[in-house]
């Protein structure tokens, strides 16, 4: 049972293999199984049982020993996993210490087991997490950098607006990464946090050794001890979910800024080419976004999955009937797809395929109107804003009428070559006169990267 | 390949074999080649391919023939599974017949082998679940008839209010079990539809074969030739998921009427005892409500899983990008949840035991005022409705105050005797007598079970 | 109070009049009164109460009547509407009959009045979503009549794949309003089920007249009378919820078309002109696709709002905690958005402008790639489909890197001259040659829509 | 348009007065206008514009200036409010100083309006949250601490388990709400954030001057200054609305204890006795537990309206299409659930009723076996734990068929006898000697709760 978990068809498209092996059946186990061979150390540190019992119980607190098929079916009964596990691993300490089978799970109950054994794979989950946004905040550095003035249409509800650059755009991009970077970071010190309350959180079976014990714990798992257990309140496992669920969020805003770059009529981006990824087995010219699809699919999909952790906080008296279940498998696939998800995406932009000359294009498709703001603003400053407006105004509609561009209206037009040259107004029809702040707002950005390596 | 899938640890506490077998990869693999399989006999009817190639092709379309993991990885980058499978199978088929290979998957594009063969699948996942609500529907009519005069606290706001029939509860389960037997019936129908339109929805390829080999192939398939493909029109996938939310969220309910009903200090039922269900390691007296646990987390999870089918039907023009791809793991997780569920909650009420003597104890939990709408209607015969209710009412805080029985109360009230005998009074407590039409409510189900059948 | 209800600041943008007048306040009153009128007329038909009871309580069930905040203070203490509009009710009809009052709400609870009024409210909005549909299939066949042979590109993944007709696209959106038609006719026929139950469903407050009080009722109400009391069995209501969910579902699928269609670089169509819609205030040249947007936002929100009805079905023994509570202003709100987003729609494609030449235009972007299906095909049926899809990549290949048009390079192509002509390769790249099935299947739907009216 | 807004039917039961208030449709327009007054400041700060303009374009700036319905009416046609009311400012200012006009939303867009209006709407409505969980934490310690000996049966899976103290289940809601009121005041930090960007996000229209108008509008407003435009980034205001969705979470929690408690069964708690509150108009002797419902309704309902903020992060390019108009309903709505549940449940927490007598009786439901663990763990100091597990469980079995105590089988039986007196037995029977470190844990919640003041 040691080896890699099968791969399921749809794996691969979807998620990753290093999430997919943190949250394997075999890591579940071996998660509650870490916890079980910390509370042997723990209890022997206490006094609690003797340190002849530590090593025997440790011993055998390896998933590989178990067997899942058998624990699988028991579980289906018991409720939860933890109950065969532990018969299993008692029956296994007691064939070559039967003393120290007698301290086995001792004090504690299968929550704190499930849910300290999932706080542990989480842990590694977000360090997993952290580890590939930072991966994925250095290709969209360099594309901010690179394409700093990089000049593209601006987009607004889908119309064409105003010049933007697209490093403001990656900036952008990035500059929200940076917080869902703090976000996780904290997530992670929140969630780190030990559950030992015993059957209803009092500790009682372990009488006035508990506080002893439980401090041993955590220290043995590297573990926050909290005030008290929280078994039934769930909101430090919600919040790791919501926290997934914005950075998730995120990801869809950049594919589906990508993939609307990448549109045949648009052009202006495509997702990196590679044998056999996007390919049409009947259209020979396509590039389909393969990677924007499945982080937008992830984005479709973690925002319910989200609710349900949020909905299975309602949970009764000292466990929860119900809402702890719909935790199990609903936490770990929030982390799948995001992980599935940050890996399309990071693979999508450090190979990003830009077409300048296609946004070049693209800002002539209005033939001036994208740049009428910078006139009218202009012109203001002569004879006031509302006349400088309807002045453009006028000249956008006769523009959008004749199909003329708006250069020649202008040009011809008496009250505006009043007030500007004809030079000045090709200065002001030069959309790299028109980016404003972008620039600098870059920097900054990439200021904050370089301050968060 | 053609073993069974891999048990994974939670699989048999959430969900069944049956239901796996349905949804697991081979069966995915197999819808699509079901689908190939009569595209071929389909172009051959037609006359667009010869007879000839129509045996080649079939003989390859079988799951068990490819190779899962290759597939896996392979979609990943095609961005489905369609794209690796037609190119593996038409490699298959050129092997044996080179001309047949070039009739592998004429006409047709991925998404109609990909919905066509989902299609087959929910098809089948929907016989199961109707055999098995028959399956449940049998012990929910046996409780009902068996418990009609069963009396019980009906209870609302989770406070004793008036009694009723462990028959009426159960035949209002049973009730709208028949509303989901008809409805899954009616998705059955409406999912049962050909998805076949070629790369855009034209069957263009096909030219002016098109509508026979479309008829053709809907004849092979058993389903229904639809005026035009649906390719981004998913209501239908999505109305099923809303039919299998709807049945979970009744047996939700259900699961939580039973847990209520089990909780100490009710004891009113339990689930069925059996070796290794809802004990508890360290409480040897616990018999835990495991169905109704797996229920409960089925009904918190469900739901959001059919938001997930919702928002994904907005896909865009000829292909969604995401929504599409949100469809194929999530619309089987609901099958499967719903399944584990179902199985459950048969199991469930099929042994569930009746502590009648609980339900008689709880009964005069409240001395009486369980029954003081019963005395206040035969008091307003006499002397109207609002005399009577502050009579009773008067009475009863009393009761309450005093802790002393209802029937005490009345009897020592001058106002009351003036009305009521003594009889007539332990008549109107009695709540053998206060049930209403709660009988032939029942019978009238248990009529319609007889019809249904 | 009988003045219209104040408009707030989003409703304009969100919702119509129309459904806002079904699910105003004063209408959520009339529907409990109604209730309680049939019952006060139900009571005398089956002899319960006296005919002379009939008129004073009549009288007095109208909106305008009661109080809103006073009503909506108590309620916030008793839990429910129904409560205080019974006392009120009943202090109103004492001051003109006292006897009459006596039988106000005889033998209901809350619930029946509170459920059964929010049937009536359904029903009624249900008959003006119908109307509505009606009003917007119309259009929409318009469209899909005049543009059957109107040229554009199919679009897969958001790249160009191979050429539809605007006919055939509008006419999938016509087909997936007729399901909805016949669902919404479905749900309107469930959902109108009398509610009556008494405190607990088992109407023993009305003894053996419970029937025949049950029937009057229902034949009052013009609804069906159930089998049994539904007062915890709500899907009914949740199945209301997820058909207009899936409504709404295509409606954003739609939008997106729509939208993704209007885009400054692709033109082909834009929401229709009118003076202060989708205008800019600094950016004269743009026409924002407001409807399209109202349409997505509701996309976005109503699939959650869905998801809320199925959670809150899990309702607790003879009446819900928190579950009923959750339903009331849910399902209005998904009522108002769905209302919203079909009034938007509807006058979106009503004065759709189509721009056939930007069509026509885009048709070319690939000068010639979206084809190049059609031409593999016609080579298959000289050389086999394995050569001639390498020959048309081949060529496919080169025009993509040289920018020239697909047909030069198959016109220099030898082997390509070996099988077909120039003229034959002229007919193959007219996309007018290559839309299969389209025009038929129009008709088909076309012809649906005739049915149906 | 200054007087409070028309109380609807059922605010008063879902929300409060005080957060309808904040998100009022009038405070809608002020946090605009609270936009648009800053910005006339900055400007002339950065010298932008004349001092002289700001005065005039101050005082305009108040909600109650302007025609809410026109507004409205308008809004529906522009897509947004800020396009009419930027117009009709811009009027108004006109009227008495038409220089001053020219500068009205001067280099701003819409968006920037309206998000930075609802980010001071949020800065209130999370400090009126604030203060008032602060509120609530008060009764939650005097109760923790009050009851902190008081016994009762802790429940697991709706069975009693063990027994625990009212004090370490209140701590436990109290310790969760320590964690909600250090996320709301970091959530308040985060969303504290200036959106100022014009058309694109780069304040093209604002040249060089840029930088210094932002800064100086960021001070005006005392928000943070973000190192680039946020527009199509929302994971600030998604974020929030996780922040509220898991405060939310614990209130069901919450709620649902207290309402199990208080079932009629088990009557160890009562939600406060007032005139009109949680009664039944026909059953006397019912007390509802009305806030508990309104708090579950919320605990239903919140989840998914979080999920909409999380599904409407992908917005498109420089301005969303639908996304953006998807929260601006959907947010407040969440943070009026939140108010109101929390004030109920301050409510009900603050005059809960304790019934300590019932608490004590049901310990007794068991006849000592929810002392069997105290039991057996003695016993295994002599005989070791299987053993003494095995003998524990014999008798409890022996216990549960013969529905003798716990103790009368102890006593009889040898082995037990051999090693525990009478005496121990007794004690090890006394749920006072087994509540663990329940004592402790309750004592450092208090400590926290006193730091936190």
């Amino acid at each position: 049972m040691s080896e890699k978990q099968t791969v399921r068809l749809l794996d691969p498209l979807f998620t990753t293999d290093s999430m997919r092996e943190i949250f394997s059946d075999r890591r579940r186990l071996q998660g509650m199984l870490d916890f079980e061979a910390a509370l042997a150390r723990a209890l022997a540190r206490a006094g609690v049982a003797p340190d002849a019992s530590v090593a025997p119980i440790v011993a055998q607190c390896s998933a590989d020993r178990f067997a899942m098929d058998v624990l699988a079916r028991e579980a289906a009964l018991a409720g939860n996993l933890a109950i065969p596990l532990v018969k299993a691993l008692t029956a296994a300490v007691a064939k070559s210490d039967a003393q120290a089978a007698g301290f086995v799970h001792w004090g504690a109950t299968s929550q704190d087991a499930i849910d300290t054994g999932l706080v542990l794979q989480l842990r590694e989950a977000l360090d997993l997490l952290q580890r590939e946004l930072a991966q994925f905040s250095s290709p969209l550095a360099r594309v901010a950098e690179k394409h700093q003035s990089t000049l593209l249409a601006g987009r607004t509800w889908l119309q064409q607006a105003s010049p933007v650059t697209l490093g403001l755009k990656v900036a952008g991009w990035l500059d929200a990464i940076h917080r869902h970077q703090a976000r996780l970071a904290n997530a992670r010190r929140e969630v780190s946090t030990l559950q030992f309350g015993g059957a209803v959180g009092t500790l009682a079976a372990l009488g006035d050794k508990s506080p002893a014990v439980a401090a041993a714990l955590a220290s043995e798992l590297k573990l926050q001890l909290p005030s008290i257990p929280w078994h039934t309140h769930r909101d430090r496992f919600a919040e790791v979910a919501t926290r997934l669920g914005l950075l998730v969020g995120t990801m869809g805003k950049i594919a589906r800024d990508i993939s609307l770059l990448a549109q045949t009529e648009v052009g202006e981006v495509l997702e990196p080419a590679e044998s056999g990824r996007g390919g049409s087995s009947t259209l020979p010219h396509k590039r389909n976004p393969v990677g924007s699809a499945v982080v937008l699919a992830a984005a479709i999909r973690v925002p319910a999955l989200v609710s349900v952790l949020l909905t299975a906080m309602v949970q009764e008296q000292e466990r929860g009937l119900g809402g702890w279940h719909a935790e199990w498998e609903t936490l770990p696939e929030i982390f799948l797809l995001a992980a599935g998800a940050l890996a399309h995406l990071t693979h999508v932009v450090d190979g990003l395929e830009v077409f300048e000359e296609h946004m070049t294009h693209n800002l002539g498709a209005t033939h001036g109107l994208i740049l009428s703001e910078a006139v009218a603003i202009a012109l203001a400053k002569h004879i006031g804003r509302s006349p400088a407006h309807q002045l453009v105004e006028r000249a956008a509609h006769r523009a959008l009428q004749s199909g003329r561009p708006l250069r020649d209206l202008l040009l011809e037009d008496q009250e505006v070559r009043a007030r500007l040259s004809s030079a000045e107004i090709d200065g002001l029809l030069d959309p790299r006169n028109y980016t404003g702040s972008a620039a600098s707002m870059i920097q900054q950005v990439l200021a904050d990267e370089k301050k968060n390596r």
